[in-house]
């Protein structure tokens, strides 16, 4: 049975992140909804608007003009501007505007845009292979082989990236395949006391004032192929791009916002839910608490350590936000009760049936098993996590070192990430640590991260990890020895290392190499294989219980994986609490009334305009001012940042850039009257460039005063 | 020309606590709103509704039964809870409920009921007697000296107290005649988890969910004369009495108001507002903050020791955070802005025309020359008043000092507070001591506010001070004898001292009288000499100032003095900021919502209870649940506390307890759209008596199931 096909039961809800191809099914819904354009145009990713959509790998975008100018949230370019910043310029905090084309600067190296060319079913290529009785390696083995032959096939065309996405837990693959353009330029930014007014204190809160928008531009070699930065390129040229509606959107009106959402949770079982609850989320908060506090100590030393740490103070204050806010969504509206409800339901359907309870019981004590396993080893997995993460030096030597492991086999036998595809983006990431590495902060969170990990039970430390710390003369002592030599290799030895061989690293003298060899062999290579075999075991079990979740209940689609989807709603708010009712929308007076210290100090520049925006030609006449934020009832998740929203003809008409703080919880359990996503008016990005007098991009969005 | 004449400018708005007297006039408008009774009525001091109208004298109150039964908030009763607390029961925190009348216990022998009888203008009787060229120190005395006449003529009658209001700064006065009932009794009070539920996090906050109501009743001899405490006592039968509805009110309806609220500043200079903005609002909050600190360590030591400093507690926590909203309202929403552009207009239309400026002009200067001298002498008046009111035993000996001062006087040239009339309710007030003095705050408070006094700069000291603690070696040193013996001297070493003449006071060898006696002779008594024809010069000044304020602009009713007022207006919500819309009503369901730490410590029961609230015959069909709390536009202000809240029959449908956090600066300027009165629905008070099993006072009420 295929899931997509379900769709009788879809009655013009707000919840779910729509496949594309599973809208035209949808269409007297949606029409109903309020959609004016027909359903099937939504279903094409070469038409439009689909094919304007954009991704930049971590969040999401859009074309807005035939000359490749590209929109996104400014917290999705924070990386790009810390990139580009120095002594002089700190963009993160002061803001870009290219006067000129001539004046746009690259986001770096590793900055790139995909875009979508098309989208094919490929589930008879990969699980064609499968027999049921298939054991789980080999099952795993299978499925990956399968993926990457179809990726490398994909790959043959230049500049393309591509990928095979798995649908409801392996029933359904897709293959995407996507033109990577390499030369990606900063076009404008606002001052951070525009782009996150409200700072942490507003981050998924509303009433909300932010104007967290920026724009990009794609440029390609003259001939139009895709090409690294080189002064000669040339602005790329869409096929399509969105049309700016100048008019926005009201509340009540229909919008929707095609994106790409990380992941949720869904389908997760009642215990996966509680464990998140229980242990992993609370042991994630109190170390993201320390890691802040000691990233906010070090930034606030000066203005290069702030400019270089404060996209990933975000990062983590984002992440512990999110966790601390799904726990409280959890605790203030019983969503563990209404998960572990829906989870006594199924169990009940498949008992009422000996033949369900042949076929779906066994899947249910197996997944029950297996996430017994992940949660026994759940800290020390999250903790080495934490330090390859947070420390470049160790990230460094061990991705450099797997690079050398994997070399060994045919490249579609590597692990994904460390196939000959992945080694000139590695290149690159490592080329553009020299503009964001810290060596104070790195230094301070490998000591935290690290003493972390020894302070856990012998019985759960990594193989090997105890007597290397011994033989260093204790913690405190392999510490001194790893930043004996002071900072991260240069970019030229880095460069280097990956082009070494196993037996190259395995014998240098370099005290982060020989913790990555000894963490890599000891501990992450063989948790990698017990994982594959799981992988593959979970590639058995999936399928069978999203069968048997969805025969029993009414969810049609899959949960978010990154790939693009549509999510489809109104613009509305909601009531917070008793008495309390949030209106859809903010104005800049509402922006201005806030004005105050720091993360509330918006620059005079704009609050001296805001004397007038009610007179803006971007006012709503209802508001009788500027819109600034606003509410809707669209699913979105973390990866939808930069959304392009879009109205009911498919024109622009904001950037979703967060969810509510009821919305978190929605991960795993959508909530309608309470779940609410964030956006960014296009009016107030129109007024924000007036006032910084970008004419010339108002022009170019076809918006120029006369 | 009289003020109270100019009502022609009413037009229905929410602003203003209006003399009954003044309804008349503004009949149409009243209709207009939605009152259904005739405004004569509610003119007429002996007619329902205003003969139910009661006072506690800090807090109004209502009859609500033929048998004396008075309801007014939980907060005004607190400390009629702390005297009937002893080791065994800390009503305070667990609430009070008399099964049968024989179980109502005392209120303590201070605690007081006053019911109005008449109100008669006596602006003739003593404005008739001053001429205009009566000098300023003369002025006060025959304005004085006429009030105290007209007060003790009218107090011929027995168990009745009077008072001479003075209105619109002395251009009219009223006598006002009342019967003081001395036997007050509990009858129900919930506990402190449902009577201040949200405590001082959400003091002065929507959206609240506050049970803050309680229920009296009023005794007297069995002859039906007013009479102190006495077993044999019977419950008194007020003329008249509100009847509840128990349907409440709903949104949008017309409500009102009958109480006594204690006093505004609408019509102060904008000097004085920028005063309490800059200087003494900023003073009161830093020294308020220590002495909550101090007070709350201290209530942490015990049951004892919280249930005597509660209510100080919450009385200077309520003060600390009136101001700090103030001072909020101020910078968030321009009311200084507002105020001086007023004055502005003042001064301007004074300046308009010769005449006034002749007439008007001297009028502002000599005003700001007298706010001038009180600004300098501000900070040691304040810290002086602060140490006799924190310091117990200072306030004992000072008041029975003063007592043997004003003794020598005939008793209508004695100050007020210290004539005949006075004594019994002062010693009452020093028997009632014993029920809430707690020596370790007391002398921690002493300490505290003595050594704030003499930090003051030299100059600023009050004199003789410096050479007093030089003499005891210095401010320890005094404060060690101070409380060298111990506590406050017993109930009968207080009786004896009221009673004993100046000269036995001055030579007593006790060094708390010492000190009151050195800070009464050398300061306050001076300072009160000064302070009379200071008092003088404004009984010539604010008259004009009034009249030229009331020519120039639409105010009409006079400041509130403490004496009873009605205020008219609708239930209704507001925007507190951008985005957000609070609705004027809370629910059961909300309360319970809230429900956690303390102070979200609900009972069990009511929590329990709450579960078939919905159910509830008090439940409101548009609301499906009980109303707990709801917001009305009414004008109001600290000592309406408890007033009745009436619906358009004259109906008891709610408890006034509190403002918004926006209507604190109302006192300095109302706000139609974000002042709001805060209310306990009359449904809410009836479930709880339910859920509490008070099925007799439901009957008292007319209220039982069948």
């Amino acid at each position: 049975m295929s899931v997509l096909l379900l769709l009788s039961s879809f009655a013009g809800a707000d919840e779910g992140m729509w496949l594309p191809e599973q809208l035209p099914g949808m269409g007297p819904q949606l029409q109903e909804m309020g959609l004016e354009i027909p359903p099937e145009q939504l279903a094409d990713p070469q038409a439009e608007p689909l094919s304007a959509i954009v991704s930049l790998g971590f969040c999401s975008a859009s074309f807005l003009s035939g000359d490749g100018l590209v929109a996104t949230n400014h917290h999705c370019v924070s990386g790009f501007l810390s990139y580009a910043s120095d002594a002089e310029h700190t963009y993160a905090r002061d803001g870009f505007l290219a006067g000129e084309r001539s004046a746009e600067i690259s986001a770096g190296p590793a900055a790139r845009l995909y875009v979508v060319e098309s989208i094919t079913d490929v589930t008879e290529q990969i699980n064609g292979k499968l027999k049921k009785r298939t054991k789980d390696v080999k099952r795993y083995q299978i499925v990956d082989k399968s993926k990457k032959l179809l990726i490398s096939q994909c790959e043959a065309q230049a500049n393309h990236r591509c990928e095979v996405a798995s649908y409801y837990g392996g029933q359904q693959y897709r293959l995407i395949s996507k033109l990577e353009i390499q030369d990606v330029r900063m076009v404008y930014a606002p001052p951070e006391s525009v782009g996150s007014y409200g700072g942490e204190i507003d981050n998924w809160m509303w009433p909300r004032h932010s104007g967290d928008f920026s724009l990009l531009r794609a440029y390609v070699a003259p001939d139009g192929s895709s090409a690294p930065f080189s002064a000669d390129n040339v602005p790329y040229q869409p096929a399509t791009h969105l049309k700016v509606d100048p008019t926005g959107a009201d509340p009540g009106e229909f919008v929707m916002i095609a994106g790409y959402p990380g992941s949720t949770y869904r389908y997760r079982t009642a215990r996966q839910m509680r464990f998140a609850e229980e242990v992993s989320y609370p042991y994630s908060i109190a170390l993201s608490e320390e890691i802040i506090a000691l990233l906010k100590a070090e930034a606030a030393t000066g203005d290069e350590a702030s400019g270089r740490l404060n996209s990933s103070i975000d990062q983590v204050a984002n992440g512990l936000k999110y966790r601390q806010g799904n726990l409280d969504n959890f605790a203030g509206s019983d969503v563990v009760g209404r998960k572990q409800a829906q989870w006594a339901e199924l169990e009940a359907w498949i008992a009422a049936d000996p033949k369900r309870t042949k076929l779906y019981g066994p899947v249910l004590a197996e997944m029950d098993e297996m996430q017994a396993e992940s949660e026994a080893s759940f800290e020390a997995d999250t903790t080495i996590g934490y330090l390859r993460w947070l420390s470049d030096n160790l990230g460094v030597a061990h991705r450099a070192y797997r690079f050398s492991v994997e070399a060994a086999k045919p490249d579609l036998e590597r692990d994904r990430g460390y196939q000959e595809r992945d080694l000139e983006r590695t290149q690159q990431r490592f080329d553009a640590m020299d503009g964001t590495y810290w060596e104070p902060a790195d230094k301070q969170l490998t000591e935290l991260t690290l003493k972390r990990l020894m302070a856990l039970p012998p019985e759960k430390l990594p193989v090997g990890m105890a007597e290397h710390v011994a033989a260093a003369g204790g913690v405190d002592a392999l510490l001194e020895q790893l930043f004996a030599e002071g900072t991260i290799p240069d970019a030229a030895t880095r460069k280097a290392w990956l082009e070494m061989d196993r037996a190259e690293l395995e014998s240098m003298d370099n005290p982060w190499m020989q913790l990555a060899v000894l963490l890599e062999s000891k501990t992450l290579a063989p948790q990698r294989a017990k994982d594959k075999a799981l992988a593959g075991a979970s590639l058995r079990l999936q399928p069978l219980y999203m069968e048997a979740l969805l025969q029993s209940g009414d969810q049609v689609y899959p949960d978010a994986n990154g790939t693009l989807r549509i999510s489809v709603g109104h613009i509305k708010g909601y009531s917070p609490a008793d008495a309390i009712e949030y209106q859809p929308q903010t104005t800049v007076a509402g922006m201005v009334a806030k004005v105050g210290e720091y993360p509330f100090d918006a620059p005079a520049r704009l609050v001296d305009a805001a004397a007038s925006s009610t007179q803006s030609r971007f006012a709503d006449p209802d508001l009788g001012d500027v819109p600034v934020n606003f509410l809707s009832t669209l699913d979105s998740t973390g990866g939808n940042s930069g959304s392009a929203t879009l109205n009911s003809k498919g024109e622009f008409v904001g950037f979703l850039f967060d969810g509510n703080y009821e919305a978190m919880s929605a991960d795993w359990l959508f909530d309608p009257e309470l779940t609410r996503s964030i956006h960014v008016d296009v009016r107030y990005m129109l007024w924000v460039l007036e006032v910084e007098g970008a004419d010339h991009l108002l022009d170019e969005l076809g918006l120029s005063e006369k």
